[in-house]
């Protein structure tokens, strides 16, 4: 498949502001030749005229049509295979095995929500027959749905070309819940997405769906992802990327006139406390083990180990040592883009100018252009305590060591975090006894408290959360991962004494769908008398 | 038992800034001799402290201990009896009978989030246990539960002084999750409120809850409801009131550093599509109904319909002399507090000053003072669409039929809508049949989608959505009645690898809790091996 640089506008192309931009390859940092147009004002009018246009019909699709589009969603990206392959090591410089392990996600992630769709136990049908004889007053026939909320607005995100961009997470699980989507493209991988965009569009016709049911702006600033957040179509956004950018987004629909739901998954330091038993049996695994989890992919995953904490103890002494011997041995690695190499560069320096910050570790060899140098650094707990600047994210191979004087301390630390995706204990069984308040804290912080583990690796499965309190998120209710992330675009909706012909398949007295239902207050898979 | 007009701090009172305020008789206008002392800043300090100190101890409670206490404040409610209802009856003008309507709608309630409690379907346990001999990664054991979001503060409404007031639906739901909670009194019925406050004091002490589940802070002004939302420790809001309200309240929400949700229930007009088949047949009916409808409780209720819309013809002529007719001996009623009555007459006059529209009837009693006067006015289809203060909702026994030239001409008025609590379309099957398009646009609009009956009177069950598209709450993907109602007040969290002794009860192998559990893809109640 060719790269077409045009916006993809429902089944139409549009050159857009017939300004273009091009992709730079990060490993060589030169201009790659194709030219992406940047979407005009009218392309967002066009395509959020026709996801609105068009939206009732897409939710009221069956099951199994929705079902069959994500799926063919999959297959259009694996029929593209390697030029999309090329093409994304190309933009963003991760390895073939991580493109290759991240299509698969991708795709895998298209096919869950397809089987999830089929379920039907999203719609959460809940049903309360009537009692039309009841006194004082008869009681109604109510039965309840979930319903899609409308036009919903993804940004891709750099970090994850496939399953947190045009096709992911966000647009599939909106797809999944009958949403209309608009992707704004990331700039850092305008051709992956081009293609993943031709890609849905083909699935899309394929499969008969509505013109305007998907479409993929470009831009390489503000102003279309601004345009498509404040329009008065869009009923939701989801987004993956940096605390600036995700509040940003956050605040422009909150001040809308009529404010719509964002999902942002920001920052997160994912803290990670080592427990004095387990130090003193297995030092050596465990520093083994976060060598490699913090320069795991350059360190650009979100859950990212960039805060260790631990009471100091000849254990943690020598802990440090064999980190500081795991870690020397690490390589620097290609960052996605200019953007978050620069950023990586600069906070790690402003780190290191904050009071009492001391250098632990560096990987021995030296960054070239365009990589990421893995470093560790350390700070007391009394000084990660009064300072909040020592809390922030370093996206990127980086991590902080708190030594903490005492148990006490280590607490406070916890006390002070921000909100988190993951937390990690690493103990054994008598830690775990001792520190039970711990567990309790950490819990009050984080999506997903992780044991004896790393946290980078996110199973794609229905008992995950990649989600957590501010400012992990923008709502810690929702998770982006797995098939509860369909909630996220879905809101219930009540029909009182319908006719039956009206309710929708789920809700009549027929199961036809074989749905799991709430009737009465029970769960039932039975029909309605 | 004795009002005590002081602030309710956890299990300690306080006279806070030592200034006070008094309730008002609606019906005589004179003050109600009870000083109720102003909240001060360290009140809410220490409210708040106490919320987030005890809130991990009773988000550990039983599921059987959260149910009694859920039913203890019921008890207690009932417990102080004719003192209760004489005191709403006082403060805000209700009538006893609808009071005992409330009272037992709220006692209900209560109970009923308890027997949903104990069920624990809520907690939505869901496990995927791990295949550590899975290549190339081994896959963990992800279990994942909803838990409470922490402190909630809840805001009174002056409409409703049970059942959306101190222990009220969002109050209950709070509860139910495991959230502490922390009221602001609407200062339209303070003695109602310390009331119900001291009741639930009563069943937090007699089921030994921790001091700080419960606060209740006193205030005629803004500052105290400011300084709770703005709290570092507030973790989420629910508000029933007006859209000007409930939308400070958010904003407030969202600048926050750490933003936080808010559910605000506010305005809404409850549009009614009064279909032609319908009219023809029973144009008498449907007038005396809606003529009732429009008055109930002088049309202090949020689904007070107040916006008929019909196409029109002969029988649309004879349907408003049947509503003339009806509508003419309603009666003027005493509304529930000076704020509210002013609203009423500002807002009735300024519609009134939008050109085109006319006065279709009034109740031929005047109004004595405090009381509300009811009034339907008219306008055509045309003047409707192109103006949108004619959208606003005027709270009180008021609405307005909207004449439409066409059918094309009633689609978009619909289509000009804004977001609604409910929708009700009055119809008989071939109407349906015609319109089926207005069901669906309809549908984009509202939370509740009524057939041939009025929206007044929400049935509190499972299946009910009290909620909607913005501006009829801020967030359309959640109900603020109904057991449902609990999801605004939790989030997930998922544990990786877990010791099977720190895991809740809810996710350990042994289904203790008989749950339906989702294990592995499947609904189960099985234990796990």
């Amino acid at each position: 498949m060719k790269i077409d640089g045009r916006n993809i506008v429902g089944y139409d192309y549009s050159i857009g502001t017939g300004l273009s931009f091009q992709g730079v390859n990060p490993i060589s940092n030169s201009l790659i030749p194709e030219q992406f147009f940047i979407a005009s004002q009218e392309d967002v009018e066009v395509a959020m005229f026709k996801a609105r246009e068009v939206f009732c019909d897409f939710s009221k699709s069956s099951l199994e049509q929705r079902a069959l589009f994500l799926e063919y969603i999959a297959y259009e990206i694996e029929s593209l295979g390697d030029v999309l392959i090329t093409k994304i090591n190309e933009e963003t410089g991760l390895s073939l095995d991580r493109i290759k392990n991240e299509r698969a996600r991708t795709t895998d992630q298209l096919r869950m929500f397809a089987a999830y769709v089929r379920t039907g136990n999203w719609l959460e049908a809940t049903i309360d027959t009537g009692i039309p004889e009841r006194k004082p007053l008869p009681k109604p026939d109510l039965r309840k749905i979930m319903f899609p909320l409308g036009p919903v607005v993804v940004f891709g995100a750099s970090n994850f070309p496939l399953a947190y961009s045009v096709a992911g997470g966000d647009t599939a699980s909106a797809f999944a819940a009958g949403c209309t989507v608009i992707v704004k493209a990331h700039p850092a991988h305008p051709g992956t997405s081009a293609l993943v965009g031709q890609a849905i569009i083909k699935a899309a016709k394929h499969n008969n769906m509505p013109n305007g049911v998907f479409s993929l702006l470009f831009d390489n600033g503000f102003t279309i992802g601004k345009a498509l957040v404040e329009h008065p179509y869009a009923t939701a956004v989801g987004f993956t990327g940096s605390l600036g950018g995700g509040r940003a987004l956050f605040d422009l629909a909150a001040n809308r006139k009529r404010p719509i739901p964002v999902f942002a998954e920001m920052g997160s330091t994912n803290p990670v406390i080592l427990l004095p038993e387990a130090l003193k049996n297995r030092a050596n695994e465990i520093a083994t083990n976060y060598a490699a989890s913090i320069t795991l992919g350059t360190g650009q995953f979100c859950t990212n180990p960039g805060l260790l904490l631990a009471i100091g103890s000849e254990e943690l002494e020598q802990f440090k040592k064999s980190l500081i011997a795991a870690f020397k041995l690490t390589n620097p690695g290609i960052m996605l883009h200019k953007g978050i190499v620069d950023a990586f560069v600069h906070k790690s320096e402003s780190i290191f100018s904050e009071s009492e910050v001391k250098l632990l570790v560096r990987s021995e060899k030296e960054a070239d252009t365009g990589q990421g140098r893995p470093v560790i650094v350390t700070v007391k707990g009394t000084e990660f305590v009064k300072n909040p600047a020592l809390h922030q994210e370093v996206f990127g191979p980086f991590s902080m060591l708190v030594e903490c004087e005492s148990v006490a301390e280590l607490y406070s630390c916890i006390e002070y975090l921000q909100g988190q995706l993951t937390g990690t204990l690493i103990g054994e069984p008598s830690d775990f006894n001792e520190h039970r308040n711990l567990v309790n804290l950490l819990h009050q912080k984080v999506g997903r408290v992780i044991f004896n583990g790393v946290p980078t690796g996110v199973e794609v499965c229905p008992s995950m959360t990649h989600g957590g309190v501010y400012p992990a998120t923008t709502d810690s209710r929702f998770t982006a991962v797995g098939v509860h992330s369909i909630k996220r675009f879905l809101r219930p909706i009540t029909y009182q004494n319908a006719p039956l012909d009206i309710l929708p398949e789920a809700l009549k007295n027929r199961n036809t769908l074989s749905l799991v239902r709430f009737i009465n207050g029970k769960y039932s898979t039975k029909d309605i008398d």
